[in-house]
Protein backbone atom coordinates (compact mmCIF):
# COMPACT_ATOMS: atom_id res chain seq x y z
CA UNK A 1 0.00 0.00 0.00
CA UNK A 2 0.71 3.54 -0.57
CA UNK A 3 0.19 5.79 1.82
CA UNK A 4 -0.42 9.25 2.18
CA UNK A 5 3.02 10.26 3.88
CA UNK A 6 4.67 8.41 0.98
CA UNK A 7 2.61 9.67 -1.42
CA UNK A 8 3.37 13.10 0.16
CA UNK A 9 7.52 12.41 0.00
CA UNK A 10 7.51 11.02 -3.57
CA UNK A 11 5.59 14.28 -4.96
CA UNK A 12 7.72 16.17 -2.78
CA UNK A 13 10.77 14.83 -4.64
CA UNK A 14 9.47 17.17 -7.91
CA UNK A 15 11.43 20.17 -5.86
CA UNK A 16 15.08 20.49 -6.38
CA UNK A 17 15.29 21.66 -2.68
CA UNK A 18 13.78 18.24 -1.39
CA UNK A 19 15.69 16.48 -3.83
CA UNK A 20 19.15 17.92 -2.72
CA UNK A 21 17.77 17.53 1.00
CA UNK A 22 16.95 13.61 0.32
CA UNK A 23 19.48 12.49 -2.25
CA UNK A 24 16.83 11.04 -3.79
CA UNK A 25 15.05 11.88 -7.58
CA UNK A 26 12.15 10.31 -9.29
CA UNK A 27 12.08 8.57 -12.41
CA UNK A 28 9.05 7.90 -14.10
CA UNK A 29 8.06 6.11 -17.09
CA UNK A 30 8.20 2.50 -17.62
CA UNK A 31 10.81 2.38 -20.56
CA UNK A 32 13.03 4.95 -18.37
CA UNK A 33 12.48 2.38 -15.01
CA UNK A 34 13.34 -0.89 -17.77
CA UNK A 35 16.63 1.41 -18.34
CA UNK A 36 17.43 2.56 -14.64
CA UNK A 37 17.47 -1.01 -13.74
CA UNK A 38 20.15 -2.11 -15.69
CA UNK A 39 22.14 0.51 -14.54
CA UNK A 40 24.37 1.29 -11.29
CA UNK A 41 22.00 3.62 -9.75
CA UNK A 42 20.44 2.53 -6.38
CA UNK A 43 16.54 2.20 -6.38
CA UNK A 44 14.74 2.88 -3.19
CA UNK A 45 11.51 2.09 -4.51
CA UNK A 46 9.35 1.08 -7.66
CA UNK A 47 5.88 2.29 -7.66
CA UNK A 48 4.45 -0.60 -10.87
CA UNK A 49 1.15 -1.20 -12.50
CA UNK A 50 0.01 -4.92 -12.59
CA UNK A 51 0.76 -4.37 -16.04
CA UNK A 52 4.39 -3.14 -15.81
CA UNK A 53 5.07 -5.71 -13.38
CA UNK A 54 3.54 -8.65 -15.66
CA UNK A 55 5.56 -7.48 -18.68
CA UNK A 56 8.99 -6.65 -17.00
CA UNK A 57 8.59 -10.04 -14.65
CA UNK A 58 12.13 -10.94 -15.13
CA UNK A 59 14.26 -8.02 -14.85
CA UNK A 60 11.75 -6.96 -11.72
CA UNK A 61 12.80 -10.44 -9.87
CA UNK A 62 16.49 -9.32 -10.33
CA UNK A 63 15.59 -6.42 -7.83
CA UNK A 64 16.13 -6.59 -3.99
CA UNK A 65 13.80 -3.56 -3.06
CA UNK A 66 10.13 -2.67 -2.71
CA UNK A 67 7.65 -3.04 -5.46
CA UNK A 68 4.75 -1.36 -4.78
CA UNK A 69 1.59 -2.00 -7.02
CA UNK A 70 -0.61 0.88 -8.00
CA UNK A 71 -2.69 1.66 -10.58
CA UNK A 72 -2.33 4.16 -13.67
CA UNK A 73 -4.61 6.97 -11.98
CA UNK A 74 -2.09 6.79 -8.58
CA UNK A 75 0.82 7.06 -10.79
CA UNK A 76 -0.02 9.95 -12.74
CA UNK A 77 -1.11 12.01 -9.45
CA UNK A 78 2.33 10.73 -8.14
CA UNK A 79 4.57 11.96 -10.86
CA UNK A 80 5.12 15.08 -12.75
CA UNK A 81 3.91 14.24 -15.85
CA UNK A 82 0.45 13.33 -17.28
CA UNK A 83 1.37 10.47 -19.06
CA UNK A 84 3.16 9.06 -16.72
CA UNK A 85 2.84 5.22 -18.37
CA UNK A 86 2.98 1.97 -16.17
CA UNK A 87 6.05 2.57 -14.06
CA UNK A 88 7.88 5.16 -11.31
CA UNK A 89 10.88 4.66 -9.21
CA UNK A 90 12.41 6.37 -6.32
CA UNK A 91 16.33 6.56 -6.70
CA UNK A 92 18.97 7.90 -4.54
CA UNK A 93 21.44 10.31 -6.53
CA UNK A 94 24.90 9.73 -7.34
CA UNK A 95 27.97 11.61 -5.97
CA UNK A 96 29.52 14.54 -8.18
CA UNK A 97 32.39 12.63 -9.12
CA UNK A 98 35.09 14.05 -10.61
CA UNK A 99 35.25 12.64 -14.11
CA UNK A 100 39.19 12.93 -16.00
CA UNK A 101 39.24 12.86 -19.92
CA UNK A 102 41.35 10.29 -21.65
CA UNK A 103 43.27 12.17 -24.68
CA UNK A 104 41.30 9.41 -26.78
CA UNK A 105 37.76 10.45 -26.09
CA UNK A 106 35.66 12.92 -26.73
CA UNK A 107 33.44 14.72 -23.78
CA UNK A 108 30.55 17.51 -23.65
CA UNK A 109 30.86 20.50 -21.72
CA UNK A 110 28.43 22.49 -20.24
CA UNK A 111 28.39 26.41 -19.99
CA UNK A 112 25.45 27.13 -18.26
CA UNK A 113 22.89 24.90 -20.45
CA UNK A 114 19.63 26.20 -18.43
CA UNK A 115 16.66 24.12 -20.23
CA UNK A 116 15.62 20.89 -18.79
CA UNK A 117 14.60 20.07 -22.46
CA UNK A 118 17.73 20.68 -23.93
CA UNK A 119 20.13 18.84 -21.16
CA UNK A 120 18.15 15.77 -21.63
CA UNK A 121 17.99 15.74 -25.31
CA UNK A 122 22.15 16.43 -24.65
CA UNK A 123 22.55 13.73 -23.00
CA UNK A 124 20.41 11.57 -25.41
CA UNK A 125 22.78 12.82 -27.94
CA UNK A 126 25.92 12.17 -26.16
CA UNK A 127 24.84 8.47 -25.67
CA UNK A 128 23.85 7.98 -29.24
CA UNK A 129 27.08 9.06 -30.12
CA UNK A 130 28.85 7.14 -27.35
CA UNK A 131 30.22 10.06 -25.48
CA UNK A 132 29.99 8.75 -21.99
CA UNK A 133 30.97 11.82 -19.90
CA UNK A 134 29.62 15.60 -19.76
CA UNK A 135 31.09 18.12 -17.83
CA UNK A 136 28.79 20.93 -16.79
CA UNK A 137 29.43 24.46 -15.13
CA UNK A 138 27.75 24.52 -11.31
CA UNK A 139 25.01 26.86 -13.24
CA UNK A 140 24.00 24.58 -16.22
CA UNK A 141 20.27 22.79 -14.92
CA UNK A 142 20.53 20.11 -12.55
CA UNK A 143 20.67 16.37 -13.67
CA UNK A 144 17.62 15.13 -11.58
CA UNK A 145 15.36 17.49 -12.75
CA UNK A 146 12.33 15.37 -14.04
CA UNK A 147 12.27 17.34 -17.41
CA UNK A 148 15.92 16.28 -18.03
CA UNK A 149 15.27 12.77 -17.05
CA UNK A 150 12.14 12.76 -19.26
CA UNK A 151 14.09 14.26 -22.10
CA UNK A 152 17.10 12.38 -22.26
CA UNK A 153 14.55 9.28 -22.78
CA UNK A 154 16.68 6.91 -20.82
CA UNK A 155 20.40 8.33 -21.54
CA UNK A 156 21.05 9.32 -18.28
CA UNK A 157 21.26 6.05 -16.82
CA UNK A 158 24.43 5.63 -19.71
CA UNK A 159 26.00 8.98 -19.35
CA UNK A 160 27.73 10.74 -16.54
CA UNK A 161 27.81 14.30 -15.65
CA UNK A 162 30.04 15.80 -13.28
CA UNK A 163 29.07 19.71 -12.24
CA UNK A 164 31.91 21.90 -11.67
CA UNK A 165 33.59 24.96 -12.63
CA UNK A 166 35.03 25.22 -15.93
CA UNK A 167 37.84 27.55 -15.58
CA UNK A 168 39.61 25.93 -12.67
CA UNK A 169 38.90 22.21 -14.53
CA UNK A 170 40.01 23.66 -17.99
CA UNK A 171 43.10 24.87 -16.35
CA UNK A 172 44.01 21.22 -15.20
CA UNK A 173 43.59 19.43 -19.01
CA UNK A 174 46.03 18.93 -21.41
CA UNK A 175 43.29 18.07 -24.28
CA UNK A 176 42.40 20.39 -27.30
CA UNK A 177 39.20 22.52 -25.78
CA UNK A 178 36.75 23.29 -28.85
CA UNK A 179 34.31 25.72 -28.76
CA UNK A 180 31.57 26.69 -31.24
CA UNK A 181 32.06 30.57 -32.60
CA UNK A 182 30.68 32.29 -35.65
CA UNK A 183 34.47 32.97 -36.78
CA UNK A 184 35.62 29.34 -36.30
CA UNK A 185 36.94 26.47 -38.70
CA UNK A 186 34.26 24.99 -40.82
CA UNK A 187 33.70 21.48 -39.10
CA UNK A 188 33.49 20.11 -42.57
CA UNK A 189 37.14 20.58 -43.05
CA UNK A 190 38.25 20.70 -39.51
CA UNK A 191 39.99 17.40 -38.36
CA UNK A 192 38.50 16.36 -34.88
CA UNK A 193 41.52 14.29 -34.19
CA UNK A 194 41.54 11.46 -31.88
CA UNK A 195 39.33 13.80 -28.41
CA UNK A 196 39.09 16.26 -26.48
CA UNK A 197 36.72 18.39 -24.77
CA UNK A 198 33.47 20.30 -27.00
CA UNK A 199 32.10 23.03 -25.65
CA UNK A 200 28.22 23.91 -25.93
CA UNK A 201 27.25 27.91 -24.50
CA UNK A 202 24.52 28.76 -23.04
CA UNK A 203 21.05 29.37 -25.28
CA UNK A 204 21.08 33.06 -25.40
CA UNK A 205 24.52 34.20 -24.71
CA UNK A 206 27.18 31.48 -26.24
CA UNK A 207 30.39 30.35 -23.97
CA UNK A 208 31.34 32.63 -21.42
CA UNK A 209 33.88 34.97 -21.88
CA UNK A 210 36.20 33.37 -19.02
CA UNK A 211 35.57 30.10 -20.92
CA UNK A 212 36.05 31.17 -23.79
CA UNK A 213 39.74 32.27 -23.10
CA UNK A 214 40.28 28.21 -22.45
CA UNK A 215 38.97 27.21 -25.73
CA UNK A 216 42.39 25.99 -28.23
CA UNK A 217 40.49 25.85 -31.07
CA UNK A 218 37.48 27.64 -32.50
CA UNK A 219 34.79 25.84 -34.97
CA UNK A 220 31.76 26.73 -36.57
CA UNK A 221 28.72 25.20 -38.11
CA UNK A 222 28.09 26.62 -41.49
CA UNK A 223 25.33 28.35 -42.65
CA UNK A 224 23.72 29.10 -45.69
CA UNK A 225 20.02 30.92 -44.56
CA UNK A 226 19.09 33.19 -41.99
CA UNK A 227 18.64 31.80 -38.65
CA UNK A 228 21.13 33.77 -36.01
CA UNK A 229 21.74 30.68 -34.30
CA UNK A 230 20.83 27.01 -33.84
CA UNK A 231 19.18 25.61 -31.03
CA UNK A 232 21.75 24.34 -28.47
CA UNK A 233 20.58 20.76 -28.40
CA UNK A 234 20.87 20.68 -32.63
CA UNK A 235 24.15 22.55 -32.77
CA UNK A 236 25.25 19.74 -30.32
CA UNK A 237 23.94 17.10 -32.46
CA UNK A 238 25.85 18.01 -35.17
CA UNK A 239 28.89 18.53 -34.19
CA UNK A 240 29.03 14.80 -32.74
CA UNK A 241 27.81 13.66 -35.99
CA UNK A 242 30.59 15.47 -37.02
CA UNK A 243 33.79 14.48 -35.04
CA UNK A 244 32.50 10.75 -35.21
CA UNK A 245 32.56 11.10 -38.71
CA UNK A 246 35.68 13.37 -39.41
CA UNK A 247 38.10 11.62 -36.73
CA UNK B 1 -4.65 52.73 -24.52
CA UNK B 2 -5.09 49.32 -24.01
CA UNK B 3 -8.84 48.30 -22.86
CA UNK B 4 -10.00 45.75 -20.62
CA UNK B 5 -12.03 44.35 -23.98
CA UNK B 6 -8.56 44.44 -25.95
CA UNK B 7 -6.56 42.93 -23.02
CA UNK B 8 -9.12 40.21 -23.55
CA UNK B 9 -8.99 39.98 -26.69
CA UNK B 10 -4.99 39.29 -27.30
CA UNK B 11 -4.95 36.92 -24.16
CA UNK B 12 -7.73 34.81 -25.97
CA UNK B 13 -5.48 34.49 -28.96
CA UNK B 14 -3.27 32.25 -26.92
CA UNK B 15 -6.15 29.94 -27.56
CA UNK B 16 -6.04 28.13 -30.71
CA UNK B 17 -10.36 28.19 -31.07
CA UNK B 18 -10.40 31.75 -30.63
CA UNK B 19 -6.79 31.93 -33.06
CA UNK B 20 -8.97 29.94 -35.43
CA UNK B 21 -12.01 32.21 -35.43
CA UNK B 22 -9.99 35.19 -35.72
CA UNK B 23 -7.48 34.12 -38.13
CA UNK B 24 -5.34 36.16 -36.02
CA UNK B 25 -2.02 34.92 -33.21
CA UNK B 26 0.49 36.70 -31.00
CA UNK B 27 3.86 37.43 -31.39
CA UNK B 28 5.81 38.05 -28.44
CA UNK B 29 9.38 39.38 -27.77
CA UNK B 30 11.49 42.23 -29.49
CA UNK B 31 13.64 40.23 -31.54
CA UNK B 32 10.66 38.18 -33.02
CA UNK B 33 8.40 41.33 -33.50
CA UNK B 34 11.10 43.16 -35.57
CA UNK B 35 11.89 39.48 -37.92
CA UNK B 36 8.09 40.22 -38.42
CA UNK B 37 8.08 43.82 -39.34
CA UNK B 38 10.84 42.87 -41.86
CA UNK B 39 8.65 39.89 -43.31
CA UNK B 40 5.85 39.88 -45.72
CA UNK B 41 2.97 39.03 -43.04
CA UNK B 42 0.66 41.65 -41.94
CA UNK B 43 0.64 43.15 -38.52
CA UNK B 44 -2.86 44.49 -36.80
CA UNK B 45 -1.46 46.18 -33.48
CA UNK B 46 2.05 46.16 -31.93
CA UNK B 47 2.38 46.75 -28.10
CA UNK B 48 5.73 47.97 -27.30
CA UNK B 49 7.45 49.43 -24.29
CA UNK B 50 8.92 52.97 -24.82
CA UNK B 51 12.37 51.32 -24.60
CA UNK B 52 11.42 49.15 -27.56
CA UNK B 53 9.91 52.26 -29.45
CA UNK B 54 12.64 54.33 -28.88
CA UNK B 55 15.44 51.74 -29.75
CA UNK B 56 13.79 50.61 -33.22
CA UNK B 57 12.32 53.91 -34.50
CA UNK B 58 13.34 53.48 -37.66
CA UNK B 59 11.59 50.09 -38.37
CA UNK B 60 8.60 51.28 -36.69
CA UNK B 61 8.17 54.58 -38.16
CA UNK B 62 7.57 52.53 -41.76
CA UNK B 63 5.10 50.67 -39.85
CA UNK B 64 1.26 51.74 -40.62
CA UNK B 65 -0.79 49.94 -38.42
CA UNK B 66 -1.48 50.77 -34.52
CA UNK B 67 1.40 51.15 -32.07
CA UNK B 68 0.22 50.82 -28.37
CA UNK B 69 2.80 51.61 -25.57
CA UNK B 70 2.66 49.40 -22.81
CA UNK B 71 4.71 48.74 -19.55
CA UNK B 72 6.46 45.74 -18.86
CA UNK B 73 3.72 44.69 -16.46
CA UNK B 74 1.11 44.65 -18.96
CA UNK B 75 2.93 43.02 -21.60
CA UNK B 76 4.43 40.20 -19.76
CA UNK B 77 0.75 39.94 -18.77
CA UNK B 78 -0.83 39.74 -22.02
CA UNK B 79 1.47 37.19 -23.55
CA UNK B 80 2.25 33.95 -22.53
CA UNK B 81 5.98 34.04 -21.54
CA UNK B 82 7.08 35.60 -18.52
CA UNK B 83 10.17 36.83 -20.11
CA UNK B 84 8.58 37.98 -22.69
CA UNK B 85 10.57 41.63 -23.13
CA UNK B 86 9.57 44.97 -24.71
CA UNK B 87 7.14 44.03 -27.61
CA UNK B 88 3.98 42.04 -28.88
CA UNK B 89 2.07 41.88 -32.28
CA UNK B 90 -1.24 40.56 -33.13
CA UNK B 91 -0.78 39.45 -36.69
CA UNK B 92 -2.74 37.96 -39.59
CA UNK B 93 -2.60 34.45 -40.12
CA UNK B 94 -1.43 33.61 -43.52
CA UNK B 95 -3.37 31.20 -46.21
CA UNK B 96 -2.47 27.68 -46.23
CA UNK B 97 -1.40 27.89 -49.39
CA UNK B 98 -0.08 24.63 -51.34
CA UNK B 99 3.47 24.67 -51.71
CA UNK B 100 5.23 22.89 -54.53
CA UNK B 101 8.44 21.25 -54.77
CA UNK B 102 11.12 22.43 -57.52
CA UNK B 103 13.66 19.85 -58.36
CA UNK B 104 16.66 21.38 -57.31
CA UNK B 105 15.43 22.46 -53.76
CA UNK B 106 15.02 20.50 -50.77
CA UNK B 107 12.29 20.41 -48.36
CA UNK B 108 10.65 19.10 -44.92
CA UNK B 109 7.97 16.97 -44.47
CA UNK B 110 6.82 16.66 -41.07
CA UNK B 111 4.82 13.77 -40.30
CA UNK B 112 3.05 14.00 -36.80
CA UNK B 113 5.44 16.00 -35.02
CA UNK B 114 3.39 17.12 -32.06
CA UNK B 115 5.90 19.10 -29.38
CA UNK B 116 5.58 23.00 -30.32
CA UNK B 117 9.38 22.77 -29.37
CA UNK B 118 10.53 20.76 -31.62
CA UNK B 119 8.52 22.22 -34.80
CA UNK B 120 9.81 25.78 -33.63
CA UNK B 121 13.24 24.21 -33.65
CA UNK B 122 13.09 22.30 -37.01
CA UNK B 123 11.92 25.89 -38.43
CA UNK B 124 14.43 27.98 -37.04
CA UNK B 125 17.13 24.49 -38.53
CA UNK B 126 15.20 24.81 -42.12
CA UNK B 127 16.47 28.84 -41.99
CA UNK B 128 19.98 28.21 -40.90
CA UNK B 129 20.11 25.52 -44.07
CA UNK B 130 17.86 27.62 -46.44
CA UNK B 131 15.08 25.44 -46.79
CA UNK B 132 12.33 27.30 -47.37
CA UNK B 133 9.76 25.22 -47.49
CA UNK B 134 8.01 22.96 -44.81
CA UNK B 135 5.15 20.51 -46.02
CA UNK B 136 3.63 19.28 -42.24
CA UNK B 137 0.79 16.54 -41.66
CA UNK B 138 -2.72 18.05 -40.57
CA UNK B 139 -2.06 16.52 -37.70
CA UNK B 140 1.20 18.08 -36.86
CA UNK B 141 1.45 21.13 -34.27
CA UNK B 142 -0.21 24.36 -35.48
CA UNK B 143 2.28 26.94 -36.23
CA UNK B 144 0.76 29.48 -34.80
CA UNK B 145 1.34 27.57 -31.30
CA UNK B 146 2.99 30.53 -28.93
CA UNK B 147 5.34 27.74 -27.85
CA UNK B 148 6.22 27.46 -31.39
CA UNK B 149 6.69 30.75 -32.48
CA UNK B 150 8.64 30.96 -29.65
CA UNK B 151 11.18 28.02 -30.30
CA UNK B 152 11.55 29.30 -33.67
CA UNK B 153 13.45 32.42 -32.69
CA UNK B 154 12.24 34.20 -35.43
CA UNK B 155 12.27 31.94 -38.32
CA UNK B 156 8.66 31.72 -38.89
CA UNK B 157 8.85 34.88 -40.85
CA UNK B 158 11.30 32.87 -43.44
CA UNK B 159 10.00 29.59 -43.62
CA UNK B 160 6.77 28.68 -45.23
CA UNK B 161 4.68 25.73 -43.76
CA UNK B 162 2.00 24.35 -45.87
CA UNK B 163 -0.63 21.44 -44.00
CA UNK B 164 -1.83 18.46 -45.93
CA UNK B 165 -2.39 15.27 -46.64
CA UNK B 166 0.99 13.61 -46.71
CA UNK B 167 -0.18 10.41 -48.61
CA UNK B 168 -1.77 12.43 -51.39
CA UNK B 169 0.64 14.99 -51.66
CA UNK B 170 3.32 12.43 -52.17
CA UNK B 171 1.56 10.94 -55.17
CA UNK B 172 2.24 13.84 -56.64
CA UNK B 173 5.73 14.86 -56.73
CA UNK B 174 8.65 13.68 -58.80
CA UNK B 175 11.39 14.41 -56.15
CA UNK B 176 13.54 11.77 -54.59
CA UNK B 177 11.57 11.56 -51.16
CA UNK B 178 13.87 10.28 -47.98
CA UNK B 179 12.95 8.92 -45.13
CA UNK B 180 14.94 8.03 -42.02
CA UNK B 181 14.79 4.75 -40.77
CA UNK B 182 17.29 2.20 -38.76
CA UNK B 183 18.29 0.21 -41.75
CA UNK B 184 18.27 2.87 -44.45
CA UNK B 185 21.81 3.98 -46.18
CA UNK B 186 24.16 6.17 -44.02
CA UNK B 187 24.00 9.80 -44.40
CA UNK B 188 27.38 9.75 -44.71
CA UNK B 189 27.37 8.23 -47.56
CA UNK B 190 24.30 8.78 -49.43
CA UNK B 191 25.09 11.23 -52.42
CA UNK B 192 21.75 13.88 -51.64
CA UNK B 193 21.75 14.99 -55.38
CA UNK B 194 20.24 18.28 -56.26
CA UNK B 195 17.14 18.03 -53.70
CA UNK B 196 13.89 16.14 -52.48
CA UNK B 197 11.63 16.08 -49.82
CA UNK B 198 13.36 15.03 -46.48
CA UNK B 199 10.51 12.92 -43.94
CA UNK B 200 10.66 13.75 -40.36
CA UNK B 201 9.12 11.19 -38.44
CA UNK B 202 6.97 11.41 -35.02
CA UNK B 203 8.35 12.01 -31.52
CA UNK B 204 7.55 8.23 -30.67
CA UNK B 205 6.06 6.64 -33.62
CA UNK B 206 8.17 7.41 -36.22
CA UNK B 207 7.25 7.71 -39.83
CA UNK B 208 3.72 6.06 -39.99
CA UNK B 209 3.12 3.13 -42.56
CA UNK B 210 1.35 4.47 -45.31
CA UNK B 211 3.84 7.86 -45.42
CA UNK B 212 6.81 4.84 -45.35
CA UNK B 213 4.99 3.62 -48.21
CA UNK B 214 5.77 6.76 -50.55
CA UNK B 215 9.98 6.51 -49.48
CA UNK B 216 12.03 5.98 -52.38
CA UNK B 217 14.79 6.10 -50.03
CA UNK B 218 15.52 4.83 -46.89
CA UNK B 219 18.61 6.83 -45.20
CA UNK B 220 19.88 6.52 -41.32
CA UNK B 221 22.01 8.91 -38.73
CA UNK B 222 24.75 6.04 -37.92
CA UNK B 223 25.11 5.34 -33.67
CA UNK B 224 28.02 3.93 -32.20
CA UNK B 225 26.17 4.41 -28.37
CA UNK B 226 23.11 2.67 -26.66
CA UNK B 227 20.55 5.97 -26.99
CA UNK B 228 17.91 4.06 -29.07
CA UNK B 229 16.77 6.93 -31.21
CA UNK B 230 17.82 10.80 -31.61
CA UNK B 231 15.20 13.57 -30.39
CA UNK B 232 13.31 14.72 -33.88
CA UNK B 233 14.55 18.37 -33.90
CA UNK B 234 18.07 16.61 -33.58
CA UNK B 235 17.87 14.39 -36.60
CA UNK B 236 16.45 17.24 -38.57
CA UNK B 237 19.64 19.62 -37.91
CA UNK B 238 22.35 16.26 -38.26
CA UNK B 239 20.35 15.32 -41.72
CA UNK B 240 19.85 19.07 -42.94
CA UNK B 241 23.94 19.43 -41.96
CA UNK B 242 24.50 16.10 -44.49
CA UNK B 243 22.70 16.82 -47.58
CA UNK B 244 24.74 20.40 -47.03
CA UNK B 245 27.62 19.32 -47.35
CA UNK B 246 26.68 16.03 -49.39
CA UNK B 247 25.02 17.42 -52.40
Amino acid sequence: MLSKARIKYIKSLQVKKYRQAEQRFVVEGGKNVVELLASDYRIDIILATARFHESNHQVLSRFSGEIIEVNDNILASVGEFMTNDSALAVVQMKPNNTLDVRLDEFVLMLDEIRDPGNLGTIIRIADWYGIEKIIASSGTTELYNPKVLHASMGSFTRVSVFYTELVSYLNQVKVPVLGTFLDGESIDTFSFDRGGIVIIGNESRGISEEVSKMVTKKITIPRIGKAESLNAAVATGIICHALRVRR
